[in-house]
């Protein structure tokens, strides 16, 4: 009898599904929803606690410019710090990457302080920097804690510190979505890890959730005007995609110049010193604050008017010396800024809302900078809503194809190249 | 000189970029465009076809009920083309999807106008099935023409292939984001193809706009309310997620069975007469066509009220036995279907607005049958906007786990496990 086979055949699967498969993923789901929570709270804590005190010493330097002057000193603290305390975490992203893809000890814990005083350090004292690369790494080192306390396995150690970057860079941006996917995303190049899906989904949006708890807010920032997708747009916006690729590959390429250059330097802790020293020669020279930070006024402005030419470029320069110097904090948000400046000066040749360009830029150059398209195209989505999405993808995609295999992310490895005509160089 | 010998080697690298790695890749990226916009306008038109014509057959099937009768002469007509015609392409999906996988040869291009027209077939005559498969199927064999026409090698013939199905997807849903990653996405289990990105975002683009060119719209869905994240909502969902990913697994679980059964009936043309009969035996019970056909009515519906505890499972067996039979069309609107009604039920006994619960399902429950959590995220994103995200992510990531490793497509191959501890059953 076909039915009554079918009938047993399925009840028995049944059985056995839920006796087996279930029981135990169940048990997995509880053992990291646990795990998530309690990862998700402590790194969306320190998130919100770093936030704050990175606005606070924001406005601290812009109202007491004085303050540049010592910032050749401030390097020369942090570079001291590092030097002494800090030879193990120095690596910093690079780091959790190797760690990711070849597990050898667990992160020191003094990652997270270190560069959490670092970026506030860093930003102060007025280099140019970001803060993911913080967000990331006191994620990173919390996370791994657990793997001592817990006795966790390889596998699930991975899974882990999947989760604290995952954590850390959602609750800095505000953007769950984005986070979850930049933590499968970031250690291999055309590859994303599916085995860490839930876990990193789970951690990011209690991160977020704790951070925003704390009430500390995110920047908002909107695309005034999106034009219907057309076949003039469509080839617009590869233009611009390649041209946003480019750029990442110039801040990578000039970033990891200036670090060879700076390791002449016999003595790591003179690196920041002489480094703070060409900074603020510049940022005399140039006469203004605009550069300097994180520079989200500048972000902002650029999606409502036309930037000029040089502030992509200057900005571009500025955060590749101050980082390769051995100044502390992220890469990011200065790649928004260099993205979104350029997207908006580009709307002079490329007929489309400088707005539009500025979101565009804004994701794309760091697309191809970090090497995770599919992040970033769930940023743009969270930060600037569907309208523009399709845009969005199209430059993410095409930058993250033009910005060559060496991205800001040294220790990444290649899964898969991006094109098959490409070696790796 | 390090500075000196800085300009140089960034000098020198940058004109072996541009005259290696970039003029490559722009040739490349040229030539993949034409070959994309050919494509997405061929695809996209084909959409445009089908779906007016689904259109067509709907209204007419609603306006003159007494053709639901002659179902099984349909099903025998069907099942008699496909014996005598369409040997070579009757695993449609899992066909694609086998040569993504180890290519053999070049898919028949018989494969289109006998899907077309078996689905079309399939909904005026009152069976319950949807309309993605039939989108992919047009969208690959179309595609793979041009591996003939362009004497395409291996490797781009998989790209073309993944555009083909990225293509389809988006024309006929309007997600041009969730067709692209849908074609990367859905070959293998636990993996996505990153070296296909380009050409998939750009051909499902183009898809999409030709396909909206022609006039046809796609229903739109609102999530009327969306609470803020808490502690508590973050179970919910999680809760709900494992309810969508169990009643996948049900589906593609009872599918298979039935298929099995069918499949005792030796002459294939004689299934779907009998499935014709059992399907207007049950029509007749039931009383009325809300279960049959794509069930765009009820969907909208379960947005805005409750749904009876027995729609979902109504549906779900009557798409299983239809499509089992040998009926044509696709799983993804009936998947919907099921999800939206089951979520819209559940906020009987969750605590979430029903609009929200059956905008999760709708993704969540074919995220779990395709074993596309990221697809489905972005077709959540792009329907439903971004304010519901992170619920609609953490149910789709938690379905996807929760829906075993055999989904509705049987030739996916496990590129990853999704849960360490599980193997393949």
């Amino acid at each position: 009898m076909p039915v009554k086979k079918l009938t047993e055949g399925f009840l028995l699967s049944a059985k056995n599904f839920f006796r087996f498969d279930f029981g135990l993923l169940l048990l997995s789901t509880l053992k990291w929803l646990l795990i998530s929570a309690l990862l998700g709270v402590i790194i969306g804590s320190a998130s919100a606690l770093f936030l704050s005190t990175l606005t606070w010493a924001t406005n601290y330097r812009e109202q007491h410019l004085w303050i540049i002057a010592f910032l050749p000193l401030a390097g020369l603290m942090i570079g001291l710090t590092y030097h002494y305390w800090g030879a193990s975490v120095v690596k910093g992203n690079n780091l959790l990457i190797e760690e990711l893809q070849s597990p050898k000890k667990v992160i020191p814990i003094i990652m997270a302080p270190l560069i959490f005083a670092g970026t506030i350090i860093t930003h102060l004292f007025g280099g140019s920097a970001g803060r993911e690369g913080t967000a990331v790494q006191i994620g990173g080192a919390f996370a791994d804690q657990f793997t001592k306390l817990l006795k966790l396995k390889a596998r699930d150690r991975k899974i882990i510190l999947i989760c604290g970057i995952s954590a850390g860079f959602a609750s800095v941006f505000g953007t769950p979505l984005a986070g979850a996917v930049f933590g499968l995303e970031v250690f291999i190049v055309g590859s994303l890890t599916y085995n860490a899906i839930l876990p990193s989904f789970i951690t990011a949006v209690i991160a977020d959730y704790a951070c925003k708890a704390w009430g500390v807010g995110h920047t908002h920032y909107a695309i005034a005007a999106v034009p219907e997708m057309d076949s003039v747009n469509l080839l617009l916006s590869l233009g611009a995609g390649i041209l946003f690729g480019l750029t990442a590959r110039s801040f990578s390429t000039l970033n990891h110049g200036l670090s060879n250059l700076f390791a002449k330097i016999k003595y790591p802790p003179l690196r920041p010193f002489i480094g703070g020293i060409i900074l603020i020669a510049i940022i005399y020279l140039i006469g203004n604050t605009r550069y300097i930070g994180l520079g989200i006024p500048v972000i902002s402005e650029a999606f409502t008017q036309q930037e000029a030419y040089y502030t992509f470029a200057i900005k571009l320069f500025l955060t590749a010396l101050t980082l390769s110097a051995g100044f502390k904090g992220g890469e990011v948000t200065p790649l928004f800024f260099i993205g979104a400046t350029l997207g908006s000066f580009l709307s002079f040749f490329i007929p489309l809302p400088f707005g539009l360009l500025a979101g565009m830029g804004f994701v794309a150059v760091f697309a191809g900078a970090a090497n995770t398209p599919l992040a970033c195209i769930f940023i743009g989505v969270e930060l600037f809503g569907t309208a523009s999405g399709v845009y969005i993808a199209l430059a993410c995609v095409t930058a993250y194809l033009f910005s060559g295999h060496t991205g800001i992310y040294r220790s990444q490895t290649i899964g898969a190249p991006k094109h098959l005509l490409l070696r790796r160089r």
